[in-house]
């Protein structure tokens, strides 16, 4: 029951299903009298779109948002802004097939037994395409973000088993730029072009982790003790289609260090205390320290295969599922958009919430 | 603002600080007509007290825990459900010391700033003394997963560099309680034990990895697209003090493999529909399969040493922390049943949204 | 910050203003698997239609409604519900005038000093435009408490100074529906036919009070203490634009009388414990008893007048303000359907939160 | 489920029975480093204390309140303030006989239908010693307004069919300190008392009208387009135990006037946007606007009388319910400081809200 909103502030409501008219979403508790640029929010859509490199879904759909409320003469008017884009290139014959039987490691079976009723077209309410209302509100959230100095930055750090080695330090936004599919890391991005190409070619997929960055965050933002920032934005990652695992600061391997390595010493630079070393990832007792947040996101590969796969219908006949439609070999590129979107929507509820 | 209420249905609060009268909190929603077992929920406080190993700290609080309200004859009412253990053992004077200063790791720092002023005793709110409250509301959580037949299971997965080979099953509870730390793999067992050893000669300190698994969850749980089952428990796992990472089902690590590895291969068994493998962890789409749930947490080491570190104090000069006061070597072994009692929050919690 | 939510577990999410593209809601936490008669939706719209009778406004928008999602083969699907209706009769230019000025007893002045900017074109959004969203959200509200017999009915008890006198009783829908204005007291009626048509010519409005009765409830709907039935009601309904009063059961002349007169005596009828009277207004203790839910809301008189007004513009100064554009004599006629969609709101909130 | 919280940033959670252990509450979102005055929160709780007037109940709580959390040297913190008052008092063999029996007008009826059981000692749950816990909460709000120079103000507008007459004026809290009941019109105060002892006297019992009015309210509280400030103070004062009636401003008489009558027409005073009349009771579209807020509540008569009355048992049979037990003549009076305290949690929530 009405689990389609999150944050407590700034509270973004999606809706829309993969083959239905239009997704879209409410974005309620945004401040008024910001301008609102437009164009960034398209472009924060585009970077999520299908068919715009050879390992994502040929699905052809514009993504051309549509803003409906909340906006006056450019600005924001602290009225809810609801917003959507048409979906046009349902290919719904392409999912007939599907009606009677469950994709493996998809939400079929578990959404036909909650719910009774499943809208099978494309996974329906399922489908990543819902992350695009996410991408739009997420891009609100960032044009509030960077009025406060605030950027979220992200990158692949590994697709398959190929990751970018452990003592890479990200110098800026230019290297992953240069890189087509968001590796800042050429050797790491070589191997990983290569990978995808043999993934495709197999029929099979691929997994990866983002790396995501968010700089210049004030201090002070989280709420103990169960709204902590690293909280929050472990739900809001988690949320994401196929996020299977979260980290910050010093993450999973912090577990095998001592105290005495993991410890962020306090220092003063420049007029101001802060940490020697930030395994932190930015945070202490759940309240941003003004270092940069740090996290990982580990998404599984994408469960549809352009392969024969087996599985059973609902009467749980064993049947082969035959590989067909528009799919990503990986949603990794694609998702670095969604995973700023989740995380900016975060930082931007707190920073309502304390006023900063 | 606000932050110290979890659940949506079901939502407990907490309240209290390490030094002062009293730590508890309120659980509302909770089902009208269920016998509680009074002497369970106190034998899972018993679980988290200190002073019970080598390892934990020597602070001496009986957590003796009184009812306030809700109660009738034994019974829930469907009121409120307050309870409270009070402070006992202060020894405020060990904390003056730390008036000035900011412990490395600690939440001094981001509490200051945060809230303009800092109760420093023992870390006042920011100390885990306030999970005594989580055990408390989980353990009422856990009476009502008993009652369908729902169990959660946790154990020590990894402390400090030693953890359980990848290819370790759990075969039951009694393999865990033959462990005097939690940890049913023998050998890494005395690999832990050995390294808790030495961590506490060095006044050094080590973090770890918690496995849980919830058993028979029935179909249904999770509520989409935000509050995927995932989502509610990252963010319950992630609110614990010290936690730095959280992964379900395949984890960080299906980030290295193809989807034609990862996925789980729907079959009928017993006349049930099921998956072979359990790569989702139990759950799709972020509604439970009924299969067995199963994450990891990790825990960062505790930031508190035995030993001199460096650190400043408000005005940035740079000072020498002395190592003293009663703290743990380690949190996991503690952390074990406040992992159980969140991920029991979050299970009951969807089980009272899906009236399941 | 995020007020355009309503509800707990069957939440009303409504966007738009009255000039701008579209106003339209988002309803989530819908059961799943409703068949949903689109007529009826469609046809509830068209009771709050202006133009409709003399003493409404002669805005002419066919408010035809359009579901974006949460509908599969006719039938709800447990995702969101998203709905819009397009914005077509703007005469935004009537408006254009009111840039600089504050009418009085509209939000103009406060929504300028909250927000700092004002979308001033028909009150953007504090119009009663925003009503629409209501109706349609109540109307999706209305079909599950059919399923469970629920009706819920209301009528004209008073419009300006006439009201229908104190000991009637309503006898059925029929007497409602024989009234062009929804009076069900014959007599009544022709004084308020008479009394609109004096203010419509004096260029005046006029104020009234709405009886509702919610039929067939089930007992135990409210959640103490704060979330009693009354009191979510009593928000529902003062949230309506222009409501002023509210009150339930024996309402504010319970005040006059003793105990002995108010008390509702608890007999035995068919079999079924129930009430000899119904002061309690089918609520004891915040939860509903088995009998007829009844409340009166009283809305004041439409600001907008068709004559001289006298205000300030933003720098204080005195002007005079024109009567021009289009608006209703009284809002009570159309505002029926509006109390109703708001109390079936709350009941199918409850419904859902109590699992009945 | 989980009904017992109130507000969205400053949250007031209430727990305890009649003849429980205690009453209390945790209030979670109070700004930090707020001085406490504990004499002043001890002497609201004073003013609802039974046995203070020949019309109040003969129970003996000295309602000692305790503080638990949140405050450090004096101080709010930001953590949660839970607070406590024993009950002493228990004369829970008076209720014995009603473990079969249901009160007429009481929630014995419907709290056992919806609960499947019943603390049936004094009301249990559903008793207005509750309030005790509001009265606490409301309290700490108001030290939050009188920082910001906002007061709250009630007194007896009615009592049984006693009013004052309607072009009262109030000029002062002197003239309401001067009734010993709070009745600020001397000849109404006369017949109040006179009536009051009269209902006493024939085992009877009184309801009445309470008339609040908030001062020096910043403009821009309130969240249009449901969490409007009158909705919210609706729901609040709704909320109460016996509250049967909510009006704001010009109120239910404003449904008899003209829109020329009720308009409030804007002026400029002392440099100031103000409005000649206040028919809008200080809030237009739903937000403050800098007048005087003012509202009135109504309380049905206390259900508990002295005298005979019939009822049924469990079974349905009839009863005749004795009187007896230690009771209220009138609640008014002691209500006055509870419908304060509801006012000033919700204002305080707003102005966290609003960050005002």
């Amino acid at each position: 029951m009405s689990g389609n909103s999150f944050g407590k502030t700034l509270v973004l409501t999606t809706f829309g299903e993969s083959h239905g008219k239009a997704v879209g979403g409410v974005l309620d508790g945004f401040p008024s009298n910001i301008l609102i640029d437009l164009d960034f929010i398209q472009s924060e859509l585009n970077r999520r779109r299908t068919g715009q490199s050879l390992f994502s879904s040929a699905r052809k759909e514009d993504d051309r948002i549509e803003i409906l409320s909340g906006l006056f003469e450019g600005r924001s008017t602290g009225a809810p802004i609801a917003f959507l884009a048409q979906n046009i290139d349902h290919k719904t014959e392409d999912y007939a097939a599907l009606k009677e039987t469950y994709r493996p490691s998809h939400a079929d079976f578990t959404y036909e037994q909650k719910y009774g009723i499943r809208d099978y077209r494309g996974g329906g309410r399922s489908s990543a395409r819902e992350t695009l209302a996410r991408v739009a509100g997420g891009a609100f959230a960032k044009l509030l973000l960077n009025l406060r100095g605030i950027s979220v930055i992200s990158y692949i750090k590994q697709i398959g088993p190929f990751g970018i080695p452990g003592d890479f330090i990200l110098h800026g936004l230019t290297e992953i730029s240069k890189s087509q599919i968001g590796c800042p890391h050429p050797e790491t991005e070589l191997q990983i072009i290569d990978h995808l190409q043999k993934m495709k070619s197999e029929g099979d997929t691929a997994g990866g982790i983002i790396s995501c960055i968010i700089k210049d965050v004030p201090v002070g933002l989280g709420e103990p003790v169960f709204d902590k920032l690293q909280a929050d934005l472990a739900k809001a990652l988690m949320s994401i289609n196929s996020a299977h695992g979260f980290e910050y600061g010093s993450g999973f391997p912090c577990a095998a260090t001592k105290g005495s390595e993991n410890n962020d010493i306090f220092i003063k630079k420049d007029g101001k205390i802060t940490t020697r070393t930030n395994s932190s990832g930015g945070i202490q007792g759940g309240i941003s320290n003004g270092n940069d947040i740090t996290f990982n996101v580990a998404f599984k590969p994408v469960p549809t295969l352009m392969k024969d796969q087996e599985s059973v219908n609902k009467e749980g006949e064993t049947i082969i599922l035959k590989g067909k439609g528009r799919h990503d070999v990986c949603v990794v590129p694609r998702a670095m958009v969604i995973v700023e979107a989740m995380a900016a929507l975060v930082i931007a509820d707190h920073l309502v919430r304390a006023n900063l």
